[in-house]
């Protein structure tokens, strides 16, 4: 074992020891130190920004973006709004503990299905260090164990704001080890967490698509796989074509480095017509490129929008930008077998006004979520009511959707007899 | 790709296919196909068993244990039992459609989170022929579609249980594809499974733990981990020793070689003098040995049991036989720790009349259950009234303890607006 590889090892081990006592909080308990950690951010600001400012220098140094520079950037302000953050998780129910199944059999048993913490959390994950807290706020409320491996690109910030909240948890009285950074510049330190089966009970990876690929091809710790998504909007002919046009802007535009932003556009035949100069010219005012089919193509010509043939590629992509995919379909059929071929399985909206085009296309669709005469961008933890989000699973196994406090817990069956025994 | 990969590709496409059209299927259709599947399963014993006859024939001359044999044998009644076994999956609830939470949010949006099926269920699992047909009615109501790799042993009569089954499903009108056996002897054949990430959604290893090790090991498919039971009964020093006694005996004894019997018993010292003289007696009358630690041995002098020095190994078997490791210790806390350290995460059992320390055993136990003054042999989807079991869960994402048809879907949410936009 190299000495990077034995000094992970430790640090799992002291987080396991730490789960053990984590998963026995009061609620009361983990809410203080989720104040105290609030507070101690707060209060620390000046020891924060300066660690920030070594991680943006040398990220100015290398050549890195002005948006990702943006995005490692901490300010009084935005670490105001991180210490905000942490404290509405005070106020969002303690998921260990709630009896989801309870029942009494016939021969007198009673078995209750109850929440329990998943144990030790694996968090990996790229540059923004607001992550950093919210996943450490999360996984202590849910009495997990957080294992946090950020990007190297944001070191510097993260180790302050590990240490100032281990130091708070200690002055709460909760084992500092809750949250524990991986050390480690390399990607070996990342490869250490995924082959940790038996030490971490999940690993969610939060990132770009070669981020995620990776952990799911290599990792033998189980897997929450989060995010790449490559969302469709399709206006079906019995679409009000007002509510359309606003649908597809909202989801494409209203933000676009999003996983929820909408990547393709497909549009019955029967209402092109109509739909198309109004779309056409809503997208070009918000300086939308549209990569669009031939017969979309046709029914563009006169339009102010940027209108560039498609590819594959195009279907395929999530974009990241003010582009779209564009399409003209015959037939519901035809759109929902275009999703099936393209969708990474995030979020799909159908504009309709006939109920059964909405009950063929949610029946059809495997998607995470199906927005009905909705933008895509509601596929979101905080717009969903659930007061906090870990990430959106596209997995299908144990979470599917935006993830909260419930999707980081298990559960454990107690089954009470009275001397019981099988016959 | 070989020729065999190139099969494996085109069955698991196919499967695919046919989960799309079966996540559609009504309850109606589902129960009307099961029905079908079990007519015909009787209706076809003689060329079912005489298939089974070659494998048996196969097993004999090739030595295998008269156990195993008996597994695999396939007579006219345990046929019967195998269709009767289907009927019964005809009357539980479809979980598909199931709303497990909807509510309306402060801007209109309704929010509804409903069952789907998972899509295509790999199974992996060994010896024994009912399995095919199980796993089949349950991936069938669930609406996904079985990919079924048994045991080579077990070829021919899988391969006929199959073909009754797909022809029931053709007469019923629903795709023969919904149920598939993946071909090849080699271990070829389950890595093409292991690695279909993509095409299958899941795949459950039943079988032993190397089985079920090299699978959560090599796969890129997730996978749920099923059924390692290294199960312990702790007897509070509160217990009542007739409860005790008689709990330990059905969970160690009832039967053997079964992944929720007790594999080792701990003894609080306060009532050993009390609960080994009759404990011994009971163990000694169904022939178990038992494999004590030291000051077990010395408190077993002179009792008719058979005890010898326990090892390590001993701690961490899964015996499947008349074997049970034994321990005396000196608190709870230490039982608890010797759990922690030694349990595979399946049933641990408390006798005890102490409310404290019942609280203390669940709140510390990290298992899928944890069985109050009964037998651990109730961990079992029978028995928790789920009317049946694809296997029992000893891993924490997804489902945790036994699964039946809820187990086997996923969620979709289904979210209807009325234009709604993000501000």
């Amino acid at each position: 074992m190299t000495s990077e590889a034995q000094e992970f090892r430790q640090i799992a081990l002291r987080a396991r020891e730490a789960a053990y006592l984590l998963r026995r909080l009061t609620r009361k308990d983990k809410d203080e130190a989720l104040l105290r950690m609030a507070d101690a951010l707060v209060a620390n600001t000046a020891q924060i920004t300066s660690a920030n400012a070594g991680d943006v220098e040398r990220a100015r140094e290398s050549g890195t973006s002005d948006a990702i520079v943006d995005r490692l950037t901490l300010t009084a302000d935005r670490i105001a709004g991180i210490a905000d953050a942490l404290r509405a998780v005070i106020g969002l129910p303690d998921p260990v503990g709630e009896v989801i199944r309870g029942y009494t059999l016939p021969n007198g048993l009673q078995v209750r299905q109850v929440r329990v913490p998943l144990g030790v959390v694996g968090m990996i994950y790229e540059a923004r260090p607001n992550v950093t807290v919210d996943a450490a706020g999360l996984c202590l409320k849910s009495g997990n164990a957080a294992l946090l491996r950020g990007s190297s690109s944001a070191r510097e910030s993260n180790a302050a704001l590990v240490k100032v909240m281990r130091d708070a948890l200690e002055q709460a009285g909760v084992t500092a080890d809750a949250i524990q950074l991986v050390p480690g510049e390399s990607h070996e330190s990342v490869n250490h967490l995924m082959k940790a089966r038996g030490l971490v009970d999940v690993l969610i990876p939060r990132g770009g698509e070669s981020l995620i690929r990776n952990v799911v091809d290599n990792s033998t710790v189980p897997v929450i796989e989060t995010g790449v998504g490559n969302c469709h909007v399709y206006i079906d002919k019995d679409a009000d074509v007002e509510m359309a046009v606003r649908i597809l802007l909202n989801s494409k535009s209203q933000r676009v480095s999003v996983c929820n932003a909408a990547e393709t556009v497909l549009v019955h035949r029967d209402i092109a017509d109509a739909f198309l100069p109004r779309a056409l010219d809503a997208l070009a005012a918000a300086g939308v490129t549209v990569h669009a089919d031939e017969r979309f193509v046709l029914k563009a010509t006169g339009s102010p929008a940027s209108v560039v043939p498609v590819t594959d590629e195009d279907w395929g992509a999530e974009y990241y930008s003010l582009d779209i995919a564009a399409g003209i379909v015959d037939t519901i059929d035809d759109a929902i077998t275009h999703i099936r071929r393209w969708s990474s399985g995030h979020t799909e909206a159908i504009v309709s006004d006939s109920q059964s085009a909405i009950a063929e296309f949610t029946a059809a669709i495997d998607s995470a979520a199906i927005m009905v005469n909705a933008s895509t961008r509601f596929t979101d933890g905080g717009e969903f009511g659930f007061g906090a989000e870990i990430g959106i699973s596209t997995q299908k196994l144990h979470a599917r959707g935006p993830m909260a406090l419930p999707e980081l817990t298990t559960t454990t069956y107690v089954v009470t007899g009275e001397g019981h025994v099988r016959g």
